[in-house]
C-alpha cells in the first residue's frame, strides 16, 4: 500500500509516494530531502528528528527521545517506519558548514632536497617527431607510435587502454605526426612495459608543469595537494570536509551506513565528489584543468579506502576485523572515479590492519620515524587514534576508536578549526571568566579542537570541573549552570557569538572528550608496556593530524591527552598523512618506502587485550587515574589552589 | 524551425519532430523506424527511397531515381533535407532475414590430437582451500588469497581489477574459504605476473567444462563456436547476419556510416548485439551462462576488428589506408562489450594491413599454408577477396574488393546460403529450362553463392549470356526476358517460388558477379606475377570463407573465378578464420604463430599497382579475355556448342 509523506521545511513543502514499511529517512529522501545521519542511520545520534504532524507512524527505537519530545510527535528519520500518509515537520537542520577550511590548512612544504624529475618519477613525459604514413611505409599508427617510442625514447614495450587506443589515430594527424606522450612505470620502475597515459597533439615545453595530486582522505576531512611533478613543488593545497560525513561521523557509522542498501554506493559516491570538488578548485587555482592530473596518490584509513573503492567493508567492523585488501593495486582515475586524466594512475597507498591504515604508513614515513634512530612515538590524532611506537629497527602498531570530538564533532558546539572557531580559551581562577582567540577574529561560532582540550585543561584546572569531569555548580559564576545535558559552563554569551547563543561545554562534550583522550592515551600506554619501552624514555613523541599542529602542549598534557614529559620532546607535524602521499607522488623509492613499512609493522589488535580497558578506564580521569605519572599536572594544581585560597584569604 | 514528419509504414502510423535540415533518415530513426542504408547512407544503393506524399523536401542526389520515381514522390531517405512539415509513405523495406543461418554453419572440427589442456591454455582454473581468518591471523583478504596461490598453485604474483577486487571478501565467506579461481597467463605464458579472472565460491570439478569462445566478426556474417577449454572441443556453433549490414553491405559504406555523428557507436553497438545473442544462443545449448565465458579469440578484418573496438576507421579508407592497430591489446570482456564474464580476456588477433585483416592471419595458420612445404594459393572469397601466397619460408598478400555478391548480397534475388536458398542450377542446353537444387527442399526464395556461381555458369555455357555478360534476347525461350533491370532469366517462376515472385538473374546481378570473380581473379594473378611464381606451378589452392565449402569447382573455374588446373589441387576449407580463431583459443603456441604469420606477411597494394586495374579489366569477361588462360573452358564450351548444333541438325 502507496501512503503520501509531506514534509515542511524551512517554510517549504515536498512529498513523496512510499509503500508501508518505508523508513521516514528514505522517503525523505525521495522528497528531496537531505536529512543528516551522523551516526549511520543506526538511531544512536538522534540528529534526525522530525516531528510528526498528522497521521500515524511506528517507531522502532526511541533511545534519543525523551517521553516529552515523543510526547511532541519527535520520531527519529532513520529509525520510524510509515503505516500511512503522514505530515512531518523537519526542524532546522545541524549544517555542516561546506567551506573550504583553508585558514589553517597551508602547510609548509619544500621540495625534497635530491629530487629529480627524471630519475625519481614514475611518470614521464616525452616528445615524438613521427614520419608520417606513405603508400611505401602502410604501419599502423599504434605499430608507428611504439617504433617511435623505442627509437625516440628508449621505450621497448608500452601498454595502451583500449579507451585512449581508440583516440590515438586523431591525435597524431591532428598533431600532424608531432606529438607529446605521457608515459608510467610500473612501481618496480625500471622494468618494463610501461604503460601509456596519454597522447597530446603539439609539443608540451619540458618545463611546464605536468600535474600530480596527493590526497589525503580522512574521516572527517580530505584534503588534496596539487603538485608539479616536475618541479616536485606544491602549487595548491585545498581541504574540505568528507562528504560522507552526513552519513556517519566515525568509521563505524559509515561502514553500518555502507552495509544498507544502496548506501555503500552512494558513500563512495559522496567522498568522490568531495574529492573531485577538491580537485576542481585547487587546478582552477593554477589554471590547469583537472584532466591535466595525470597521477595521484591516496592516503587514508583503511575504511575510507574501501568505501573510495566501493568495497564492501562491513569485515573491518566484525571480529576478527578484516580488511578486503591492504595492498590494493594500482587503478586508474577511470576505474576509481576521480575527475583527473581518466588514464591517470591512482595508488592508494598500503595499509596495516583495520584500524591501521595507509595515512599511518603515509605519516611513519613523512614523519621519518622509519629510520630513526632512537625510539620514538608517532601518534595520529584524528577520528581515529593510532600509534605507532619503533625506529629504524623495529616498528609497532595500534589503533583505538577516539571519536570525532577533537575534529569538533560530537560535541554541542564543537567546529572545525575553521573561522569563527575558538582555538584557545583561558580562565580566570577567581573569576570563572574567561578569555578566548577566535580564529579570524571575528564572533565566535563554536569550538574547535585545541579550544576543547584548552578549555578542559583551564576548567579542570581552575576547578570548574573535577577529577571526573563533573561540573562544579557551587562555583561562583553564572558561568556555571544546569544545562539540558547536565552541568555546563557558558565560554561565551549569546550577545557575543555569531549565532546569538550561548556556547557552552557541556557535560556531554566533556564526557566525549574525556573518552577521545583516554582511548589515545590508553593505547600508546599499552603499545609501549607490549614492548617493554617506558613512556620516559621515548626520545621524541610525533603528532600527526592536522588538529595536532595548533593544541597547546601544556593543556594536552593537563587533561592528560599526552604523556608529562619534557615539551622540548614533542614535534608537531601536521597532517603527515598527505605529506607521505606527497613524497610517495614525487618518488618511487619513497614509495617502496610504505611499502617496506606496512609490512614491517607488527599490529597489536587492542580489542583482544585486557590491559587496554584497564589503561582506558584508569585513563578517563583528569588527568589520570595515577597522578603520579603526570607530576607537572599535580604542581599546575596545588599552585592554582594554593592561589586561589591565598586569594580567598585575602578577599576575607 | 521545428517540422512534423508523418511516416507511414505497413498501415501504422508514427511521427518525429526535426529542425530544419535535418535528414528523412535521421527523422525516421526518431519516430523508431528502421530504414535500411545497405550502402551507409551514400545515396548509392538506392534502397532507402521513401515516398513524400505531402509537403516539400529537398533531394541532394537523385542519382537512384529515375524521373518517373521523382515523379512520384520518391526521396532517398538517407539523401534528403527536411524543410517543413512532411508525410512520408515508407515502401515495404526488404528485409535481411534475421535468423540462424545454422543449416550449414556445422564445420567438421576435431581437437588437434596435441592438445594438453594443462600445457596450452592460458587459461586455468585451481581450486584453493584457504584458512579462515582469526584474531591471530588478521591477514587481509586479498593477501590470503595471493598467499593461497602461492602455496597452493605455485602462483607467484597475480594482477587484479577493480571490480573483482570488490567481490572477493563476499565470496571467499560464500564459499567458507574453499573456494575456486580461474587464472589467466600473459600471452607469453611462463611469464609472470597472471591475471585473476574469476573466483567462485565453491569447488568446481577440474574435468568440468570451462568455457571459452572463438568468434569470426565478417563483414556478413558472425560466427561463433563455443568451446570447452579443457576437452578443447567445440560444443556448439551458430552464425548469424552482422548487425552492420543493414547500415552498409561492403566495408567501405561501414566506414563512412561510421565516420557519421554517432555512426561509429551505432555500428559497434550492432556488432556487439550479434554477438551477444550468438553467445547466449550458444551457450544455451549446453545449459552454460555467456558469464561462464573466460576467454574469447576473434579473427575479423581490420574493418570490423576497428568499428567493433570503437577505433575511428576512416584513414582504412583513405589513400594511405593506414589501420589505427593492427595488433590490439589483450582486452576484457568489460572494456569490448561482450556479455560474457566481465573478466574474460578477449583477444582480437593480429591483422597485416587494412584489407588483410585477422581473418586471413587467422586463416593462414588454420589452413597450414604457413608450414608448407610447397608454394600454396590461399583464397578467402568474403565481401572482400584476399589472397595470400606462399610457403613455411615467405608469405605474400593482397586484398580486392569483391563486393558481397558472393554471399548473396547486392543481387536481386540473393540471399545467405539458408533455407530455401537455391545453391545449384542446372540448365537444359536445348529448352533452357533449369533444374535447381534448394537447400532444405522447400519452395526456393532465392539464389545463394554457390547458387549464383553454378547458374552463372551454365547461364555462360548454354549461351543464355555471352563472354561480356549480355543475356541473349534471341535465345527462343519465355525465361529469357527484358526485365527492370536489362535482359534477365527466370530461373523459377512465381508459381513455385515462397513468395510468389519470380526469381530471376538479371544484367544487372551478372555485372556485380562479374565485377566479384575479376577482383578475386585479378589479386592472385597480379600476387602471383609479383613474386615471378606461374599459377601453373602452385601445389595447392586453398580456399576458405564459409561459402567456398559448397561451390562447384567445374562451374567456379568455368566463370573465371578459379584458375584453370586440376581439380584435385584444389581444397575447400570453410570458414578458416573462425577456425584460426578456434585454434588461438585452445593453443598458446598456435596463437604466437598468428603474430609470426602477421610479421612474416609482406602486403601488396594493389590500388597503387597499375597491372592490377589491367588484370581486373581482363578478367572482367567469362571466363576471361585470355581463353588460353581457361583450356578446359574451352573444351566444355565447344562440346556444349557442338552438341547444340548436333541437336539442331536433328530437328532440322
Amino acid at each position: 500500500m502507496q501512503h503520501t509523506i509531506t514534509f515542511t521545511h524551512e517554510d517549504k513543502q515536498s512529498t513523496a509516494i512510499v509503500p508501508t514499511g518505508a523508513m521516514l529517512s528514505d522517503a525523505a529522501h525521495l522528497a528531496g530531502l537531505d536529512i543528516g545521519q551522523p551516526c549511520g542511520g543506526q538511531g544512536r545520534c538522534g540528529r534526525c528528528a522530525v516531528q510528526v504532524t498528522d497521521g500515524n507512524v511506528r517507531r522502532r527505537s526511541t533511545l534519543r527521545l525523551s517521553p516529552d519530545d515523543i510526547e511532541q510527535g519527535y520520531a527519529l528519520a532513520c529509525q520510524t517506519v510509515v503505516e500511512g500518509d503522514v505530515a512531518i515537520h523537519v526542524p532546522p537542520q545541524e549544517k555542516i558548514e561546506r567551506r573550504l577550511t583553508t585558514d589553517r590548512v597551508v602547510a609548509e612544504v619544500t621540495v625534497p632536497a635530491d629530487y629529480e624529475y627524471l630519475q625519481d618519477q614514475t611518470v614521464r613525459r616525452v616528445h615524438l617527431r613521427l614520419s608520417p604514413p606513405t603508400m611505401e611505409d602502410q604501419t599502423d599508427d599504434w605499430s608507428r607510435l611504439q617504433t617511435g617510442l623505442r627509437l625516440q625514447a628508449n621505450v621497448n614495450k608500452v601498454n595502451v587502454s583500449l579507451a585512449l587506443l581508440q583516440t590515438i589515430g586523431d591525435v597524431l594527424r591532428a598533431g600532424e605526426w608531432d606529438v607529446t606522450a605521457v608515459l608510467e612505470y610500473p612501481l618496480e620502475h625500471l622494468e618494463q612495459p610501461l604503460r601509456l597515459v596519454s597522447l597530446q597533439p603539439h609539443h608540451v615545453d619540458e618545463y611546464s608543469p605536468l600535474w600530480g595530486c596527493a590526497i589525503d582522505i580522512g574521516t572527517t576531512t580530505v584534503s588534496v595537494w596539487l603538485v608539479d611533478l616536475v618541479s616536485g613543488g606544491v602549487r595548491a593545497q585545498v581541504a574540505e570536509y568528507n562528504g560522507q560525513i552526513a552519513r556517519g561521523e566515525d568509521v563505524i557509522s559509515r561502514i553500518m551506513y555502507a552495509s544498507k542498501k544502496g548506501g555503500g554506493q552512494e558513500l563512495r559516491q559522496r567522498v568522490l565528489d568531495t574529492i573531485n570538488e577538491l580537485l576542481e578548485t585547487a587546478c582552477k587555482r593554477v589554471k590547469a584543468k583537472p584532466e591535466d592530473v595525470v597521477k595521484a596518490t591516496i592516503a587514508g584509513n583503511s575504511t575510507m579506502i574501501h568505501l573510495l573503492l566501493g568495497i564492501p567493508a562491513s569485515n573491518i567492523r566484525l571480529s576478527p576485523f578484516i580488511t578486503a585488501v591492504n595492498h590494493p593495486p594500482l587503478m586508474t582515475a577511470r576505474e576509481v572515479g576521480i575527475n583527473a586524466h581518466p588514464e591517470a594512475s591512482v595508488d592508494c597507498l598500503p595499509g596495516v590492519a583495520s584500524y591501521v591504515g595507509a595515512d599511518i604508513t603515509a605519516g611513519v614515513l613523512s614523519s621519518g620515524l622509519d629510520t630513526a634512530e632512537n625510539v620514538t612515538l608517532f601518534l595520529d590524532v584524528g577520528t581515529n587514534g593510532e600509534t605507532v611506537l619503533g625506529n629504524r629497527d623495529w616498528l609497532v602498531t595500534c589503533a583505538c576508536s577516539a571519536g570525532p570530538a577533537f575534529e569538533g564533532a560530537g560535541v554541542v558546539n564543537g567546529m572545525r578549526a575553521t573561522t569563527g572557531a575558538i582555538e584557545e580559551v583561558w580562565i580566570n581562577s577567581e573569576t570563572f571568566e574567561p578569555t578566548y582567540r577566535v580564529i579570524g577574529a571575528g564572533k565566535p561560532k563554536g569550538i574547535c579542537g585545541s579550544g576543547l582540550i584548552s578549555l578542559l585543561s583551564e576548567a579542570f584546572i581552575t576547578g570548574i570541573i573535577d577529577k571526573a569531569g563533573n561540573v562544579n555548580l557551587m562555583a561562583s559564576s553564572s558561568r556555571v549552570r544546569e544545562g539540558a545535558h547536565g552541568g555546563e559552563y557558558v565560554v561565551a554569551w549569546g550577545e557575543e557569538s555569531e549565532s546569538g547563543a550561548d556556547i557552552v561545554l557541556s557535560r556531554v562534550d566533556v564526557d566525549n572528550l574525556l573518552r577521545a583522550k583516554a582511548a589515545i592515551y590508553a593505547g600508546f600506554t599499552v603499545l609501549a608496556d607490549t614492548v617493554g619501552v617506558p613512556l620516559e624514555t621515548m626520545d621524541k613523541v610525533l603528532i600527526g593530524g592536522s588538529f595536532g599542529k595548533y593544541i597547546n602542549i601544556e593543556k594536552a598534557v593537563q587533561i592528560g591527552l599526552l604523556p608529562d614529559m619534557d615539551w622540548s620532546r614533542f614535534e608537531f607535524l601536521g597532517n603527515t598523512a598527505v605529506k607521505g602521499a606527497y613524497y610517495a607522488l614525487l618518488d618511487w623509492k619513497k614509495r617502496e618506502r610504505i611499502t617496506e613499512i606496512a609490512k614491517r609493522m607488527t599490529y597489536i589488535e587492542l580489542s583482544a587485550d585486557n590491559s587496554f580497558y584497564e589503561a582506558f578506564t584508569s585513563a578517563l580521569f583528569l588527568p589520570h587515574t595515577d597522578m603520579s605519572k603526570f607530576p607537572s599536572v599535580a604542581v599546575a594544581l596545588s599552585s592554582k589552589v594554593k592561589g586561589r585560597r591565598s586569594n580567598v584569604g585575602m578577599t576575607e
